[in-house]
């Protein structure tokens, strides 16, 4: 099959990779679309270090599978794959279990393919009301509801988001229900792409001075957001970090300790919620699509997916 | 009157520096004795660019108050005084009023001298059962407490204390009250003090691989040590700093994103329960006094508590 595989070093689209062995309880999914993520983008720098076929947002059609029913299901999955034995599988956290793979980014090859395997568990059914290419996004969606799990906005809550990119697009759109949503970035094209949404972006440079805000979240990518979300939260106040980069930060602990700032990290989020934002349209994605690529046309999808001003690139697989 | 003076470069002690003047609302408190912090020692490095007289963990006689029912009483105090009017001083947050003073940490000169004021609202009367030596520890104790305001610490969470100094020793003594806890250390005194309360204390080394905990408290001292509790942390777990220091530490916020860890920084606490501690014997601090010198012999003191093997110098004032 074709396959976008990452060596370590540099990408290439194998023609004749083999099409994955379903083990027991899994299902053979022939994927449709893949979108590619910042997280693909940093995997590019080194970051994780994962050796194999890249991607894990997709959409697909089950081809096989032990539940006979399935078979034929248009589904979008949860990318991470427990031990099943671990205190944090038996929990039902099976993106914490220590031995787990996570498709495309950690021991299991992932979704730029024609074919992958994943446990039927992982798996959701897609509703007719959402496209193929809108479900693409169902697995960020998830990851933005990740704060709604972590953390109680109460909506007098004043939110700051940082960053106008992929995932901030999503978190501004769920946040803005929530509380007293503010986004800052520093892409023009982007905040306007929010504000035509009724939702308050400005750029970076044009927030008030000694405004500080009760919780801050940092979807910029940038290794270095954090110094000034540090600055910009409230004594006692949240800090949400989303950003996955290889790169080190260099951070006064003493801020954090003084300030008795509270920093959450945040990943993966379940599923459900974001396909029902998607169907009721809570939350819309269709304008994020920057440009589908067939998956042979792939340099041309990279490179556009790394221009800062780029939103969602989708591999047509 | 005498006062140890940092001028931003070295510390001197003054003879004639004058008595603080007494504002309304204010109490004029002779100090009787004042503990060596590690932040002190901090800020004689660099920490919160502090100029003035240093010190902040004390105990004193009222001299003069507004209420003079007060006059005589026998004294400690918090340290940080804020504006009055914030949304924080509203809140009774006054330690995170962004306008406070500190008691010789920030803009207030401290108790390493033989008068200070405070406010009448910051002082606590210290009871007959605890002694004078006893008291110059309320304050670090508050700062142990503290950790109690912030998190829920069930029975049975596997706790664990990177730090077995002045402030670990006092962590430990109220955490093993409340869960499950190893404390880890450097220095083989220190940890035997520990095992002679019957705490369950290790060298570093010694600790077992691929253990990891629920809770991870960081009373270092360190920059350093953040690496290692987030490697020693669970996924979902939270993670605890005590550590104020001027040198920055270098961290992959990816470790906090993909494990999902919480961080919560901790300083400050509330008096009471320190207080009661101490009353009803919960914790022991006599152990930790390491040398009580006359302001005078300054030098030596903290020559003493620079020490690595110290614990607790005090000086008399």
């Amino acid at each position: 099959m074709k396959a976008l595989y990452f060596d370590g070093a540099k990408l290439q689209l194998k023609k004749d990779y083999p099409i994955p062995a379903r083990g027991s309880g899994e299902a053979l999914i022939r994927v449709k679309y893949a979108g590619i993520c910042g997280t693909d983008l940093e995997i590019l720098k080194g970051y994780a270090g994962f050796r194999g076929v890249l991607g894990h947002e997709f959409i697909g059609i089950i081809e096989e599978s032990d539940d006979k029913a399935l078979i034929g299901s248009r589904v979008v999955g949860e990318i991470n794959i427990g031990c099943g034995r671990c205190e944090f599988c038996q929990k039902g956290l099976e993106k914490h279990c220590l031995k787990r793979v996570a498709l495309g980014i950690r021991g299991r090859d992932g979704a730029f393919a024609e074919y992958i395997t994943l446990p039927e568990r992982n798996l959701h059914p897609v509703p007719d009301e959402v496209s193929d290419l809108e479900a693409v996004f169902i697995e960020p969606l998830a990851a933005a509801y990740e704060i709604l799990m972590q953390v109680h906005l109460e909506p007098s809550s004043r939110v700051l988001l940082l960053g106008d990119g992929r995932l901030g697009q999503l978190i501004a759109q769920l946040l803005r229900y929530y509380s007293d949503l503010t986004v800052v970035g520093k892409h023009p094209r982007k905040l306007e792409l929010l504000k035509r949404l009724g939702i308050n972006a400005l750029m970076i440079d044009d927030l008030g001075f000694n405004e500080r805000f009760d919780v801050v979240i940092d979807a910029t990518g940038s290794s270095e957001a954090i110094l000034r979300a540090l600055k910009l939260v409230k004594p006692m106040g949240i800090l949400i970090l989303k950003t996955t980069t290889s790169t080190p930060s260099s951070i006064p602990l003493s801020e954090i300790v003084v300030n008795e700032v509270r920093i959450i990290g945040s990943r993966c989020g379940p599923f459900e919620p974001a396909i029902r934002a998607l169907r009721d349209g809570l939350v819309r994605v269709d304008y994020m699509v920057d440009g589908v690529y067939p998956i042979e046309e792939w340099r041309e999808a990279f490179k556009k997916a790394m221009d800062h001003n780029t939103l969602k690139v989708i591999l047509k697989i």
